[in-house]
């Protein structure tokens, strides 16, 4: 056991350190190209800011990645040891292990910014760079990180199910299969190296988010400010920081609410935790809100309210149609019953189904939130003389930004349930492999069970705040891009234009047909990487079963390392093309069309890409558990042909639901941050100088 | 054989029979609201008209749709017959009776608008809301026509293959199977009755994008004109029916070059009808435009050249992803062999991946003819001081519309193309059932594979001039809704503003992730509608199999009826709930969140409605054709296990490709067509009367 575990911690590693000496490679390319083509210190843009942002950016998120393997590798075996003493200090000990991953990675991406800012002399002009560009690497590494490591993982948990379970008849892990030690060095690398940069984005994202509004803020309000009510620009800029604090603050008091009373099942701690972290944040959001904004701006807090409401009813949404409990997989399982074919156009059926409480939800919680900012003035601009009132509006886009943080303000707990699932699912291959007691095992099957669940809620939080956040990055984008208000003098009277982006021109028409295009052609590929891969790799397996003599007696040992080398191979050669399409598109399209073009692509990129992402990972997902559902015994159970029909679902499921899915979450953020970082790059577009402007 | 085909036809006519009553009885309910709400003769909506227009519409479509059917089942008898002469006349027969269906629905939309336009007292005021209304209510009727049928023949389709073919190992057609009859009747009512409806709809919206481009562009030019070299209002209006009736001619001129010569590959006999057809065209346009434009607009000549350049490329990539003689059907068959699930993958992969060259097509289509028309000048706008100049950008989006009327010049003998496949397809299952010589069987199999051929091309060629005509229809609606241009008089200036659909505006934001999500809803509502109705249907053959004895021996006879009968309710119950969801959903927003809400509406359903059509159709028909490349001896063949897993692969892309994704093409244009018509409702909506405005 001992050697097979040595085996996976050094594949990964191997694989790890190629990865990121890849992704620093072609980093240290782009930034030497943005240090060139952004170096205008006229319009407060630095190129070499704003490169040195990108590459301590791309390095954290390596080191994110890194610190989650390391975590995570070290915390499994704690678990696994701790489930001796019963259900409670395992619970404790996995979701701590959860915790300190979580807030490692909070204090890294804030530790990160600051030493840039001390590094480059604290002066407050080059600040907006050095967040924007470190915003942009974190989300450029994640990208190669995530895509690369889905790839890694579900090409061999394919081809390791597919000859092994299916073709072969032996079970789960088992040491006889030539795939096992890729699929668990997949684990690390995928879901948990993968997840880390991923998450480690996210947190940054919201960091600058948080930042971009303070500034933002503090240059609308200090020419409009005296028609506020109390307005104070200080405390107005403070609060977004005070509010973060205090989340940080419930949370760790949130942690001490999981534990389990008996055998309460897990996902209920969690889930007390959660609630209590939520309601703590809230009362430190009104708290804020009366103290900082004075009472009569007491709205903002209900805009917080609006959004903290927002991400449970999506966490609640997204169990209903991944929990095989409830209909939406009962259904799937069976549409099974009559064969593979029904049972997966029933399961992309109900992927596309979970956009639509979604959708209503998040466009519910930005009407509120906007509504209770501006009020019904900042609608003004639809009535004529289609003049704006730049002060309701900003108030509205405020709140909308105050609704995003009341959403975001659980996150570090959600990082700690995210950290929790690669856990304990670690733990239990442990405690299986060791041959430990029945009762032991079963306790693992239930942490295990809810760290599933966890999974995939933590998914769906993951998307929900990209599409709150897509909103107020889009504001900030056409902030930078010179988009969102425009004074001219006529005749005497100054009129304050909102400029935006008109869907009526054909140039913003283009970006959004090519932004929704970039979102399917990326999925494609990954979707197809995983497929290429693993059809290599069952070819390899059954080569191994057919050659190797005395493998399924176990008198010989399979070649392992040839299953690893091609999954390292595969994964590292096609996480480049989809992840550089990603990054260049965006950037011919501002360098020919223009910031408008741009915009067109981030907004228009940003829903497609929010709609595939949560059609494939809550298909995918609902498939996987469909399966289980029969597994469990239902409809003729392990064995029976509707089982078979579901694993086939399932296995469909896979690249969807663990490749693409979770890289186009990153996909949507990097598209924010790269056009935050490139907006003064794309003024000085081609069509403009064609057009002599 | 003449019991089975009077069973068929009195099956096909009973469906449609209900299926009209059903759509007729909503229709009037919609007309009777309209006429009320719409009742404001001040604006030049007038209710009654519009009512009246979308009666006759609706009523045009369902004839549209029965024609077809009369055509086509009279035809493929003939064609059948001829085949024992030869290929020539076998091809010339099948392809004349499409084009006399082609010309009937053309005519057929022009004589309904006329009729409407003498019926009303010519009087031009009510003219828009007669077009606009009659234009909505051939696509509402086609909505539900185009998904119940397509609900009917996938459902019966499914479960005729999956237990006929797979489990009871019968071939297809075969009477003994209970579902057989189903089956042919679905062929009838979703493949031809449903698609003679969405082709009426179709060829009505380019009519309707004439005519408005006609008075837009009179309203444009009688303002602005003076600024255009050898401007002349009559001729620049007549320009485009000009144009129209040329192509009308070229179609005929082209009937005459589909011929066989000796065993030619019937395929290669259309694509030299349509090359001509093309050609001519082109040079009629060119004659058009030097005659009524002056030499000195030739510019828009080659605006026209560039849509029917489109047009071409569009049927070359549809043609590249999937044939099954081309890398991404065969990637397919490739994957397949490793089971099922890869296979699968792949195929969505595939359809993913048809979006790229689509788009860059489309998007070089627009821009190209946009520089044509306004050259870089129309771009003004995106410099400072960001006011227009109208008559470079009424120019610009005129010649994209010239670029849509381009690709569009082909159309009537593109519907004759799309009304070859049935006809074919039926005429070989007649030669089939007949126990005619091989030869003739050879000669029907070569016309049924140019048939599916064809079938996938018109697709693209459909969901190509949705998306073209999409970006000048979204033009028309602005100009409706109010939002194109403003004028104020400023300090004694009059300023001209470009207001359009502002990205960055809450409620255009929420109206966009609403048109994303209800793309998705739907086709999860289509899907999950065949695959429940099949699953039902499975139950009730396998039931069949088992108590009904003898049935296997052929002496007894299995109860077709019971089949038909669970197609026909089905059908009829799933199509009410998500046609009504797409009418519904617009109007809801329109009333609440106004016209620019609707526009981002429109704007991104349209847009995600096209990536989503690609998606399905071209997914769905490679995973078809990759079936057929294992069945034509590769990777195994017939019957071995890359067949089966082939198979399922084709069984989970039918309710995609024919079902989902051509309902999906409706959806676009209803949307359209209804934001067109009700326009002025959305101008008094909610929000503005709570802002006061």
């Amino acid at each position: 056991m001992r050697e097979i575990s040595d085996a996976i911690r050094q594949g990964a590693e191997a694989y790890l350190a190629r990865q990121y000496k890849t992704i620093s490679g072609i980093a240290v390319v782009f930034a030497i190209i943005f240090a060139f083509a952004l170096r205008d210190p006229n319009n407060g843009y630095l190129g070499l800011e704003t490169a040195s942002g990108f590459i301590v950016g791309a390095l954290c998120s390596n080191l994110a990645g890194y610190i989650a393997m390391y975590v995570s590798v070290r915390s499994n075996v704690r678990t696994a040891n701790a489930s001796m003493s019963g259900l409670d200090p395992a619970l404790k000990i996995a979701f701590r292990g959860g915790m300190v991953f979580g807030l490692g990675v909070v204090s890294m991406s804030l530790l990160g910014i600051s030493g840039l800012f001390i590094l480059f002399g604290g002066d407050p002009a080059k600040t907006p760079s050095l967040i924007v560009g470190f915003g942009f690497g974190a989300s450029f590494a994640a990208l190669f990180a995530q895509l690369g490591g889905g790839i890694y993982t579900k090409a061999a948990d394919m081809s390791a199910d597919l000859v092994g379970k299916v073709e072969a008849g032996i079970p789960e892990d088992d040491p006889r299969n030539p795939a096992v030690i890729a699929d668990l060095v997949g684990d690390n690398v995928g879901d948990i190296a993968g997840r880390g940069a991923d998450l480690f984005e996210s947190i940054t994202g919201e960091n600058i988010g948080a930042m971009i509004l303070g500034s933002g803020l503090a240059a609308l309000l200090s020419t409009f400010g005296g028609q506020i009510p109390g307005y104070d620009l200080t405390n107005w800029v403070l609060f977004p920081l005070v509010a973060r604090a205090f989340g940080l603050l419930a949370a760790i008091v949130g942690m001490f609410f999981v534990y389990a009373k008996g055998r309460e099942d897990p996902f209920k701690s969690l889930t007390r935790g959660l609630l209590v972290t939520a309601v703590l944040a809230m009362a430190g959001f009104f708290g804020a809100t009366v103290w900082l904004l004075g009472y009569q701006n007491v709205n903002l807090f209900f805009s917080a309210l609006t959004g903290i409401t927002a991400a449970l009813l999506i966490t609640w949404i997204t169990k209903y149609y991944t929990s095989y409990s409830k209909r939406p997989v009962q259904t799937i399982a069976h549409s099974a019953e009559s064969g593979p074919a029904p049972g997966i156009a029933t399961g992309l059926s109900v992927g596309m189904e979970s956009t639509g409480l979604f959708v209503l939800v998040i466009a519910g919680a930005i009407a509120v939130s906007y509504f209770l900012g501006g009020g019904v003035d900042a609608l003004r601009p639809l009535v004529p003389p289609y003049t704006a009132n730049p002060v309701k509006v900003g108030l509205g886009i405020y709140s909308t930004a105050i609704a995003t943080m009341g959403m975001l303000s659980v996150t570090p707990f959600i990082l700690a349930m995210d950290g929790f699932g690669p856990i304990t699912d670690n733990a239990a291959g442990i405690v299986e492999m060791s041959g430990t007691p029945e009762e032991q095992r079963d306790l693992m099957d239930l942490m295990d069970s809810a760290g599933n669940t966890t999974k995939a809620l933590t998914k769906g939080y993951g998307v929900a705040s990209a599409a709150l956040s897509a909103f107020l990055l889009f504001s900030a984008f056409l902030e930078v891009a010179g988009l969102a208000y425009q004074k001219s003098n006529i005749g005497g009277t100054t009129l304050v234009q909102v400029i935006g982006v008109n869907l009526a021109r054909p140039t913003v028409f283009i970006g959004a047909l090519v932004g929704a295009m970039l979102v399917f052609v990326f999925s494609s590929l990954a979707v197809n990487a995983v497929s290429k891969t693993s059809a290599r790799m069952i070819k390899e397996v059954r080569r191994q079963f057919r050659e190797i003599k005395g493998i399924m007696e176990g008198t010989a040992k399979p070649d392992y390392s040839r299953a690893v080398d091609i999954s390292t191979r595969a994964a590292l050669r096609n996480m480049i093309v989809p992840s550089l399409l990603v990054v260049l598109t965006p950037i011919v399209v501002g360098l020919v069309l223009g910031p408008e073009a741009v915009g067109g692509l981030l907004m228009i990129g940003t829903v497609t890409g929010i709609m595939m992402a949560l059609f494939m990972n809550n298909g995918g997902g609902a498939m996987d558990n469909a399966k289980k559902f029969v597994e469990a015994g239902n409809l003729g159970g392990k064995g029976s042909p509707t089982h078979a029909a579901t694993v086939i679902g399932d296995t469909v499921g896979d690249p969807l639901k663990d490749t693409a899915g979770p890289s186009l979450h990153v996909v949507v953020k990097l598209l924010n941050t790269i056009t935050l970082a490139l907006a003064p790059l794309f003024a000085l577009f081609l069509l403009k100088v064609l057009a002599g402007g």
